[in-house]
């Protein structure tokens, strides 16, 4: 049930460049795939977080508004492009789940996380040379290396003063998960171009990566939302396996997503030699593809765009995409089940459909 | 008054490896300059902070001691080569003003500071390409860009980490002080290769670089010893003066310093364009000169050793290094006015040999 809204919008339209709402775009993109019932459940998450959105934008677009240089524009930049928010909506709706609306403690917790997780974007696409990011050129490209380093800086440092209202304990919370992290960040780095299918390493990496910022997310929404503590660990569970849920979609889309819906380069992860599950379950299956991959890797700059669609339909054809999609859902259903133990409600209902919708995203 | 030791030692010698001891290093370099009672004021301060220096040390070899990551392996690359620990010997003896001997909170502060100097060098040699430090093979030469970068940002969190037992308003002021070390680090990016003789902008950018973190050094260990917030002010008064000493004797150092002795490539600033107070004095004095260093910063690669010893000659000549020296012992004389206002005991003797050191370093 595709509609009009499928055919590509120019690049202008389809990202609005200033601190456009989120979920509409969110909504659109889940009625193109005919999940309308989700649809539905998106537009009632936002009307419950209508203000709290518009809130979390104008804080965001405040950020280093006094800052002149070259660093702050590089991550000002990136700020203002439209991410999917999610990690904020997060902090936003677990402290809900406690019945504390979005006050300025709470937003200034949910602009916390998106900093944290804009300034790991801005380092790795240096680190990785990415190109391309939220459908517009990546901020090193426009503004430097150098600035995009400072400029991610800039924001961790920024994400570190925001948390000051929330509990010490919070605040200390944040500056571990940015030292797993740069662990992750550097494990990955280490084993860049080894496609030697090690599920145990993969796994560390994506929770460093990924699952620690939304179990940091959810806890920090949770603790300013007064939950008793078992209600916080579970909060906890649920950051981790929607983590989880969250980077194996992003490893599908990697391979099979549309650049102009993911807003970055298809094949990146391939390319920079960045193991990924369905990479790793393709290895195992498919004899010599663990040397295709590392060879196509190497090549780095030399792009063999025909190879990169051999390797796709080689990593399909053995199943392993639908299985990373398998094992995004068994981890969604984690997810699920830690929510049924949470406080019913709104929030709960939304937190719900965040779940169903980093399953079914495409961006 | 130049004796044996005045030969130049085998660089595995002069720059021992391993977590070495700082104090005899120095008081050996004093000895050489004939500054023999500077000489004998820093044994006295070795003295007293023996037992803390030692520990400070093991603290800082520990640092990191279970990452088993390649960033990990860059941080620790840096932190064992031995650099002067000007910073946390001002936390150990701005605690001991209060009567607070080096304790565990204490040393982690010290160790914080450390932590967070060496975390701005690994970012500073990536955005200028610096090839050498402390003596060494810079760490992104060893361990690469992405590593160095990944690195830094280990030992940033680990710093923030570190200061956790001391008071919040501390541990604020730490996060307040990196922001402002990253600000100064942009701006001195955006101003590379101009040479346009903005004094206010050079003293925006020592402030941020350099004097902020002595700042935060002195305070912390103030507010540690529970001093007086009257005395704890004074500090931070002090800590700007003596930081804008060292960043001035930095600069003097980068183009009339002997490389073996201050571990780095010589008119390493006057190769990378970096705005210092001997060039935007000679720029105002030299007719033509702004031109000449503007030009020389642009070959980079392509360095012409015959036109980089006529600028020093012309830089030189018309006093302007001279002229930085004697700026930088005006900030002593600043230093040691505020020290004057401090509780008198062996602590203020030995800050005061600090700064003495720190005005006559030849490293």
């Amino acid at each position: 049930m595709r509609d009009l809204d499928a055919t590509p919008l120019p690049r202008s339209a389809a990202h609005p460049t200033a601190h456009a709402e989120v979920m509409p775009t969110l909504a659109r993109a889940s009625r193109r795939q005919g999940l309308t019932g989700l649809a539905e459940r998106l537009l009632t998450l936002r009307a419950l977080l209508a203000d709290d959105l518009k809130a979390l934008e104008a804080t965001l677009a405040e950020v280093g508004a006094e800052g002149q240089d070259v660093a702050w524009s590089a991550g000002r930049y990136l700020l203002a492009r439209p991410g999917k928010r999610a990690r904020p909506i997060c902090v936003l709706l677990a402290a809900r789940l406690g019945g504390r609306p979005g006050d300025r403690a709470v937003l200034d917790c949910a602009a916390s996380v998106e900093l944290v997780h804009a300034a790991t974007l801005m380092h790795d696409d240096v680190l990785d040379l990415g190109d391309s990011r939220r459908g517009a050129p990546a901020a090193r490209v426009v503004y430097g290396n150098a600035a995009s380093v400072l400029g991610g800086d800039h924001l961790l440092v920024d994400a570190l003063r925001k948390v000051r209202s929330a509990p010490v304990a919070v605040q200390h919370a944040l500056v571990d998960v940015i030292a797993q992290m740069v662990e992750a960040e550097a494990l990955q780095l280490e084993r860049r171009g080894r496609f030697d299918g090690d599920r145990q390493a993969y796994l560390d990496v994506i929770a460093g990566k990924t699952a620690v910022l939304f179990r940091w997310a959810l806890q920090a929404g949770g603790a300013l939302g007064e939950l008793p503590a078992e209600q916080v660990a579970r909060l906890g569970r649920l950051g981790d396996a929607l983590g989880a849920a969250f980077q194996l979609v992003d490893d599908v889309l990697d391979l099979e997503g549309d650049p102009a819906e993911t807003g970055k380069s298809a094949c990146t992860d391939l390319r920079e030699g960045k193991l990924t599950w369905p990479l790793i379950l393709a290895s195992e299956r498919v004899p010599g593809l663990t040397a295709r991959l590392a060879a196509f890797a190497q090549a780095e700059g030399d792009v063999d765009d025909a190879e990169a669609a051999r390797l796709v339909a080689d990593v399909k054809a053995c199943g392993a995409l639908a299985d990373t999609r398998a094992e995004a859902f068994a981890r969604g259903d984690d997810a699920r089940a830690e929510l049924a133990g949470l406080p019913a409600g709104p929030a709960r209902e939304a937190l719900s459909a965040v779940i169903d919708t980093v399953l079914a995203r495409s961006r």
